[in-house]
């Protein structure tokens, strides 16, 4: 055991589920009890915080936590100097970013940004819109929204700017989107003075090596099948390049075996292919993690 | 991206989460929010509708949607003309199929379909149970019950013809069995009309292909093992013969690799067998799909 | 289908998920209704019924029961006569055993086990409480506990005697352990009758390894790659020992697929290594069963 | 205990708790388990049965049932010639009738009824929309739906009939009302047969005054107060004249008390009204029951 | 605030709610936390304690409570030598007591308790057991349940002895009665030390005085009506003689006020009859003591 | 119907249950849909908005709400320029203010605000903290928090300002009180503006009398009970002096009924007393709103 203690910030909330669950596949359990602020992480090197991701980035500039996750958006809105490690491509549900959008009322005269001249805006990330208005040489006034914003248009204020994943609660609530400010997704994130120290960074490298490995198995599958070797150069052709497939001899001469990784969304088009084309046995597998 | 656009209706209801789990193993990422008659999937030449599943073979022989998954007893209560691509043995929670039972208490003195003569009968398949009752002389009154079958006898009629998967329920109300009416498994059909376009033809048929692998893979697994030359064939024959397993060759050259794919059920009684005869290293795995 | 039937207890209760799972690990689908004493399983040769894990052991030796799942505690507790076929190190939701502690109230001036001398105990496991202060020559009074046991130090009791898997729920009622009395883990058991039964001793032998399979496979993880034939030897040496890596040659004669299992903790170190020393396509996975 | 036996079918689903408390009110204890089609009644003389209430009526006029709770919408539905002993203003939740609407989405270019010609409807009540269209001397097809129906339109069906209480369906469906095409409350009905019995019809007829009484009850409460003579004739005055107040001298020769009872609504206005008339001590309860 | 204080156990558990819903219909409110032992009350006399019904007694007994409410069964059970000060007929659900029966399976050779000379029984209650069996002069092997006890017939024992409210858990296991052995309320107690302290025993008069007051509350309603003078001696007399009806003056002096307080049930049979008779605005009301 | 319109905002959250049966008490039923920003009320004078209780006095202010009810504490934190109808003494759960408390962890060595010096303190009430220090003449960093701020100390800041109703959740993370900030219940509020218009000031003076007169309910019971003419004197000694009891003559010319108003807590005491001085047939029962 080093000596080696990194205090690790992961987002309480909307995000939570996601985070642990990718830091599970990347390797780590950790085992929340039941409204823990410090869950227990099965690796002796890391202590784990949960803490809203509006408040991470502030915490790691200011030095109180080492090291964390949270959004592009709230480092932003915190106009936070951290150091961005890696992108972490996941969200709450699905791969996509999570989108800042300026909306307002269906029936509203609001139709482009500069239409907001003088105008009331609720937000829950204020500085993100008033740099965004400065940027744009608009001047409105912009106010800080506690929650159930989408609701608040047409009545109290003239328009929002709140996250939308799929669009379903806008829609709800008549709302129509006149801009996109921002989409964002995760980010592992640490201080410039972590950053600085040899044993630290190496961790830290270590760590987003094995988070990437598991998102880059996500969607991803392995694929093995028979081939007869007349039949070998033609299938590897069809066979997506992502990474070489594995091409391994069988106790029978005539057949070699092939084994491949590939998105599975792409079996959906090879499999039927790839039976024409002679392969047999194919069968298709699960993978936790892709290093490359 | 093609052109091509189908409308899928999914079963909503009961069957849901299996279908969804079924589409989701063949590699369709099908994602509901919390009501949503549209949920969102991963291949942008579907389009799915949660539907009853009372509704579905209705709708896509009215051409208002294009294919779908539903019962082929719903398909026969509607007397709907439609092109069943293929059936998929799967189910609520077993892999097997529902069965609709005319059924009566267990007091009553009905033991024999005939005995029904003039008699009262509820059910939510009205057609299909009077074809049944026409098919074999006798004339009932059958009723539309609106849910709560079960509890019908023998007060308000004189007999059911309902749902069972394990006939726990039937039980629980002291019901009796007098005919298995219908046994029946989702379909996967679509209407003539879309069948006779060729490129619509083949997208179906490979998503069928895909669907059936994902259903060869319930309950199977791979098995892996090493294995001593001498004892090669002795062993190659007590494996299941389901699919040649895979032989290939191990770099200390008096030991050669073998792969196969059983039933998961089987290996409780070949494990012990094949850790006796000498197999090493024997490791299990699961799997997603087998393509035949 | 053989005459051979078995009728196995498993422990209703706290276990009872935890236990269901190992058996689907290990093969047998258990398949329980709302609120079974008689749960289904896929496999004709055995009978399921869901018993307190108490009594479990009772059962066995009185002969109402073949064979069973229960804590070694529970066995102490009844005193019973039956053979260990063999132990399985899982429980709730961790693999540690269950501890049973002696702990009294922070404020107590108890310190050591002959502090005891005179007072009061409250426990569930009167007869397991009593042989331990015997043994080490100490009087007080044991009485059952209903229930809720943590709390009534130092109340209603001076100490209690009582279950612990985290420690949580003690340091939320502010006690403090004065000994550990015993570590369980769940046994598998039967009956000494059965036992020299050779058919149902082979079948019990059968079960005993499967299930010891599915744990043995509890967090190993399958790991893949390939390997160019100079860096061999420098990567087998870095692969834990617990099993024997398989090499097997690639269609590419200067390179090996080798694939080896491993702690899923391991992967962790090993996987920024493997990459630097020169490993390509590392791929991890999971397994069901490792059969030793 | 008499030996009159009358079974009465009450409405499962959507009405049944707020049916089941009206009759506890009434003073009938109608005790259900949890799937109960027969609950318990405090009454001998009754037996209780649940039954959907779009069938209720059709059991009470086949004399399956002796009485029954059901919407007025229902027994049109099924021309269920039965006796309306009384109606009962009651409903899920509030005191208002439900709505049949004839509903098209926004963007329909359906306004008015005659717009449906040839257009196809999509309801639960197939037999009263087809009446409904008859009388107005409109040809269009009535499909029956399983339900959801509010979201058929505009891809699957041109309009819908369905219910709506408070709207908010319709308005998160995007649906526009272009008629009513009835409001309905449950009605306690009997048949023929039955309210010619002159035991029966009198058993009926007090149920009918309790659950009435019950009825008349709600939102309404009780006021008391003591009032100077001199007082007593402005007080009385700007009372309600619903029931004649009650004037009892008290043992202070100068006061008198009133007691009255009115709308609870109706205490918003005249409270602050009593207190500056110079009434004192004025306080207001709840009633269970208030027999005209 | 006198020094006084007692500490009461209520019993956690099956009748916890109705027990903390009656001490608060006495006007004790009693507040627990999540998971408390030591809920908190609005009484500076009184400390409750939330201890398992099983073992108040016990505790009472010994001194380490003052006092508290628990089942004429388990004070049986503990063979508990204390003071009851007074019967409190409610229970879960019902105003019935609790049964304690001797049950065996509907299939079961065992028709009278001597049938059980040399069996084996199952129970909760080992010691209330066996004295049953010795006043009958029965020798029988009676083991401590730990829970489930009824599906255990007949498979694991003969008979069992186990409670029952309503039989419906007796119905679903097929089991039948053999012999009632005791019907059990709840019982007020304290112990005989604390008793013959005249202060604590004033108090826990009172409290008894109020517990009661709110069980004769229950199911009991207050009813008033206007009555002409010429009709009052004919409407007293169907009036029940449970409590003196009050008779008071109305200014009206044709007139009078009759108040009573009635069985709930008893209003069904009474209003009819009263209205018929001429009274005038009656009117029902809930009580939540009735002090005898 | 009047013109007159107003829009109260009511508290979202935790205090919304509570707020909306007070109203319910006072005469306004309050129908809330399942994600209601507009629930609907009885009155045609009123639109209900649920907003969070932290922005009503904003709003209120700005005069986008008439009227609302929302804590002394938001009010404060907003430093809103509203008028205040009245205090209202309710509260989520009991009858005692809520309290803002400066905490600090058990382990501090903060003991007085004086220690806060150049500290770092999270709460959700900023303003009112920097208002607070600024008192005082302290510096320290006051930043906002968005949740969760009990679990911040010791680790991410020094101190932190929250509010605490019951004490529990500062036990549970450990935390010591240092100093009480605030102390708020709920204020019936309103604009400036709409106080002058004699119309609307008359119905807001209503609209706070009843909601006193439904909280002055609370907690409180009427209790009658008939008294023999020579023990009334006495037995008027000991009733509590709040309100005159009412006394009024019976028919039976020696006895008198007596009826008053008292603490639901008072009862325990008196009614045992009552009883032994000879009072009869006494009867508690609950009140909706007493108007003094």
């Amino acid at each position: 055991m080093s000596g080696l203690k990194l205090r690790i910030g992961l987002p309480k909330g909307s995000l939570e589920d996601a985070t642990i669950e990718l830091f599970e596949k990347a390797g780590y359990i950790v085992a929340r009890s039941s409204r823990a602020y410090r869950p227990a992480i099965d690796d002796d090197e890391l202590e784990v915080r949960l803490v809203r991701p509006q408040e991470i980035a502030r915490y790691v500039e200011q030095g109180f936590l080492d090291c964390g996750v949270t959004g592009k958006d709230w480092i932003l809105e915190n106009n936070a100097d951290v150091r961005v490690i890696c992108e972490l491509k996941y969200n709450k549900s699905t791969s996509l970013p999570v989108k800042w959008v300026l909306a307002v009322h269906e029936s509203s005269p609001i139709y482009k940004p500069s239409d907001l001249q003088g105008k009331w805006i609720a937000t829950e990330a204020v500085n993100m819109v008033k740099q965004y208005l400065q940027k744009l040489g608009i001047e409105a006034h912009v106010e800080f929204s506690w929650g159930a914003t989408e609701v608040k248009v047409p009545e109290l204020v003239d328009a929002i700017v709140d996250i939308t994943e799929t669009g379903s609660s806008l829609r709800a609530n008549h709302l129509r989107i006149v801009d996109v400010i921002l989409e964002s997704f995760p980010q592992f994130i640490c201080s410039h003075k972590i950053w600085e120290e040899p044993e630290k960074r190496k961790k830290l490298s270590s760590m987003a090596l094995l988070l990437q490995s598991a998102l880059n198995a996500r969607n991803k599958v392995g694929l093995k099948m028979n081939v007869p070797k007349e039949k070998l150069t033609a299938i590897l052709k069809i066979l997506p390049s992502l990474r070489n497939p594995t091409v391994s001899p069988l106790a029978d001469g005539q057949w070699v075996a092939v084994e491949t990784i590939l998105d599975e969304s792409q079996v959906r088009d090879l499999a039927p292919q790839l039976k024409e084309m002679g392969a047999e046995g194919i069968i298709e597998y699960s993978l936790n993690k892709i290093i490359y």
